[in-house]
C-alpha cells in the first residue's frame, strides 16, 4: 500500500505535513509514503529517513491563489501535478493534499480521472457522532460542485452509501436528503427532482428530507446536499461553534474569580467538547466518484490532522470500496 | 397605531400569544392591539380587557399542516385571514403569526400584497450582535423562496439595507452576499449573476462575498442569499448551538462532583452566552417586500418572542421604512 503526499500544500508546508507523515510512518510500517516536494525542505523536518518514506523532488509549487485548472495544466513540476501522476500510473495508491482546494479537485478529476458512468465526483465529508460513541454520518457534496443537478445528488447518494457500509460498517445506510423542510414536497426544483431519482433509486436506503439543524442528530448515515448549500452549511457550523468557543473565553477571562475558578473546573467538559467537535480525529474530506482515493485536509492544517488523515487514507484503501465503486458503476449505469 | 394579532397561529396558541399582546399592551399605551381568534378562548388568558385590546372572533383556524395557499383561499373565516384582510383595508398597520409560515406568506402576498415592482417577497431576520453592542446583522432570504433568482437576491439587498438604515440606524448599511467563498468569481450561476446585479447596484452599498463562517462577525449589515441556502444555514446554526448546549449539560450531569461544582460557578457565563444567542429578545422575522407589516416567530414561540417581536412591530412602524420602500420601488423601478 503506497500514498502519494504533496508535501508542499497549505499554510504550514511542508513542516506539519512532513510531520504528520513521520508520525503515520512509524505508526503503520506496512504503508509507504511518497512526499512530493522541494526535497531540502521537506528533508529539515526529517531527523532521520524512515525506511518507509520517500522523497521526490518536486520544483514547483501551486499555491492557495493560483487558478485551478490553469494551474494543473501549467505546473506539470509542481508537487501536486507530480504526485496526482504518480497515482494515475499506478505507482501510489492514494493522494493527499493540503493544498489549493479547486486545483486538488481538477487534479483528481483530469489526472487521475472519473469512475466509469460518474457524471460529477463530490467532497465527502464525515459528521462527528456529538451524542455518544455512535458512528459518524457521511455528508456530501461539500462544495465540489457549485451548481449540483439531480442526477449528481443522486449519483452522490450512491457514492455516499458505499463509503458509510464499507468505512463506518453500516450494513444498511439510511440516505436522506437535506432539504428545507421533511415532506416529501418541499423543496427547490433540484432537491424535488433529486428526491424523486433517489425515492426510485434500488441501491440505496433513502429514507426521505432531513433539516439542516438535524445534522448532529444521528437522523441519516449520509446526508446528500447540493454542493453549493452543503458548503455553506459547514461553513455555517464552523462560524457558530467557532463564536461560542470565542464568547466562553471572552466571559471567563473578563468574569473576575468566580467563573475563572468555576472555568477552571470546568475544563474538562470544554475539552471533552472540543474533541468531540474536532473533525481533525476523523480525517479530511475525500474527493468520491474519481479512479483513486484523493483526499485533503483544511490548509490550516495541522500535524495532528494529517496523521489522521493519512490513518482514514490506509483504511479506506483497505476497504476496497473504491474498486467495489468501479464495479457497481460500470454494472449498472448507475 | 394598530396591530392585527393572529391569536391562533402556534403550538401554544392562544395562551401565549395572549400573554404576549397582554405584557404589549402594557408597555405601549399608545398602541391598539386586535386579536383575531375565538373569542372563548382568548378571554380564558385575560384577566380583564385592556382598554388597547380588542378581540374579534374568528371561527376557523390554519394549521400547521394546513396547504399553504389552498388554506388562505378556502378559510376565510380564519383567524389569520381575518387579520390580514384588516391589514389589506387599512383597519390596522401591522400583522403578526405565529402560525403557518407558509400559509402567512401567502396571505401577506395574496391578501396585503406585495409593493409595486418588487418580484418576490423575502422572509427577513436579524442575527444578533454576538461580539458585544454591536448592531444585528439583517439576513434575507430566510427560505419566503426555494428558488431564487439573481434578480431577486439584487432586490431584496435592496429591501434589507432600508430595514438597516431605518430600524437598526445604520447611516450606509454594507451589503454583502453569501457565496462559497470571497472571490468576486466564485458562486453558483445564481450567486455570480446576483453578484453582478449587486454590483452595479446605486441604491445599496455592496461590499462583495462573504462566506456563512463569517456571519457572526460583524463583517456586514445586510447579508443577503438565496431563500434556499439562507434557509439550511439559519437551521445548521440552530442545531449547533442546541448540540453544543446539550453536550455540556449532559457533561455536568455525567462528570460527577467536580463538574458539578464548575457547571454551578460557570452558570453566569452560560447564561449570559444563552442570551445573547436568543433571536426571540430581537423580534421575529418580517416578510419583506409587501405593503404592509407582517411578522412572525416560530411555532413554539413563548410569550416573551410574542412580546419582543410585538415591540419590534412598534419600533419598524415608527420607522415608516415601509412607506419609504414604496416610494423608492414606485420612483425607480428598482
Amino acid at each position: 500500500m503506497r500514498i502519494a503526499i504533496d508535501a508542499m500544500g497549505g499554510d504550514n508546508a511542508p513542516k506539519v505535513i512532513v510531520q504528520g507523515a513521520e508520525r503515520a510512518a512509524k505508526a503503520f510500517p506496512e504503508v509507504t509514503f511518497e512526499l512530493f516536494g522541494k526535497e531540502s525542505e521537506i528533508k529539515k523536518y526529517l531527523d532521520q529517513l524512515p525506511s518507509n518514506i520517500e522523497i521526490s523532488h518536486a520544483e514547483e509549487i501551486i499555491s492557495g491563489g493560483d487558478d485551478p485548472v490553469r494551474s494543473i495544466r501549467s505546473k506539470k513540476e509542481s508537487s501536486m501535478v507530480l504526485a496526482a501522476k504518480s497515482v494515475k500510473t499506478g505507482r501510489n495508491d492514494a493522494l493527499f493534499s493540503a493544498g489549493n482546494t479547486g486545483a486538488l479537485l481538477a487534479a483528481g478529476t483530469l489526472i487521475i480521472g472519473r469512475i466509469k458512468n460518474i457524471q460529477r465526483p463530490a467532497l465527502m465529508g464525515m459528521i462527528p457522532d456529538m451524542t455518544g460513541d455512535g458512528k459518524p454520518t457521511v455528508f456530501l457534496d461539500l462544495g465540489a460542485n457549485s451548481d449540483s443537478k439531480a442526477e449528481h445528488i443522486n449519483q452522490h447518494g450512491v457514492l455516499g452509501s458505499y463509503f458509510a457500509k464499507a468505512v463506518n460498517q453500516i450494513d444498511t445506510p439510511r440516505v436522506a436528503l437535506l432539504n428545507n423542510g421533511t415532506e416529501a414536497n418541499k423543496g427547490s426544483e433540484v432537491t424535488a427532482a433529486a428526491y424523486k431519482l433517489l425515492s426510485e433509486n434500488s441501491y440505496i436506503n433513502f429514507t426521505g428530507n432531513i433539516e439542516a439543524r438535524e445534522i448532529f442528530n444521528q437522523a441519516a448515515d449520509v446526508i446528500v446536499a447540493d454542493g453549493f448549500t452543503a458548503n455553506a452549511v459547514l461553513k455555517a457550523i464552523e462560524g457558530t461553534a467557532k463564536t461560542i468557543f470565542n464568547i466562553t473565553k471572552d466571559s471567563i477571562k473578563s468574569g473576575g474569580m468566580k467563573s475563572k475558578f468555576g472555568a477552571l473546573l470546568f475544563k474538562d467538559i470544554l475539552s471533552d467538547l472540543k474533541d468531540r467537535l474536532d473533525y481533525s480525529k476523523i480525517g479530511g474530506a475525500i474527493l468520491v466518484g474519481v479512479n483513486a482515493l484523493v483526499l485533503k485536509t483544511h490548509g490550516e492544517t495541522n500535524e495532528e490532522a494529517v496523521f489522521y488523515t493519512l490513518k482514514q487514507a490506509k483504511d479506506v484503501l483497505e476497504s476496497q470500496v473504491i474498486e467495489e465503486l468501479k464495479q457497481v458503476m460500470q454494472d449498472e449505469n448507475n
